[in-house]
């Protein structure tokens, strides 16, 4: 949703909510933009065996769009490193696949998934190497 | 937002739109299951100089807080490894810290905000190392 669509939502949702009489305009609103609170959080960075290869990268790519429509996916983001470029940045990887799970047993489901499987089965040989960050929030 | 809310808030935006024939129902809902669509991802990873020091991560921790309240950040989310422990893991940072941007430009603005120059200054030397992973939509 870009700036202006939310805006229009949020001011349509507002005027609903008067005529309605519901009395559920701010706290839905709010809670939205803590929208990765609570979550899990797992980062997967692909290296791939022919780190040249468009063509590979992009079967990655086409293999992880199919892997996004796993169920218990809550948010998922699809990368490739930008273009910032300063010592601490790691930009050696070619396909960043970030997902955000409501909890850590949607992710324990996923790994078992056979959409999850299937994706391992068909797009395993174009890496070399995966690196995976999962971190929970911070108490 | 819970399920429950997030459905009657639904429920609620559609039985409004319906009474006030407004004709929004659809769009913004489906939009907003894609909300990472077209982001910038920046993800960071600490290792702490003391690493057995809780006080540590918890002073890098509360400056994090302080620091998710720039601008120019769309979501974000202070980690901890999870639980999960498999080879492929990387586990052995002490905080994670994801930022979602609208796009690279706000990220740009983030490095030379105030707030953030402020959390360097006074974070900076809580940590050993640290590795930034920046990346844009795959294409």
């Amino acid at each position: 949703m870009d700036t202006k669509s939310r805006r229009d939502f949020i001011t349509t949702t507002g005027k609903a909510t008067i005529m309605g009489g519901l009395g559920l305009g701010a706290a839905p609103i709010a809670a939205e933009e803590n929208k990765l609170d609570n979550t899990f959080i797992h980062h997967v960075f692909f290296w791939l065996k022919n780190p040249d290869s468009q063509e590979d990268q992009q079967k990655l790519i086409a293999g992880l769009r199919k892997l996004s429509k796993a169920k218990t996916i809550h948010l998922s983001h699809i990368g490739v490193p930008a273009n910032t470029n300063r010592e601490v940045i790691e930009r050696s990887y070619k396909v960043s696949w970030l997902l955000v799970f409501k909890n850590a047993a949607d992710q324990d489901t996923y790994q078992t998934d056979p959409i999850h499987l299937k994706f391992i089965e068909e797009c395993s040989m174009l890496w070399e190497k995966v690196v995976v960050y999962d971190s929970v929030q911070a108490g």
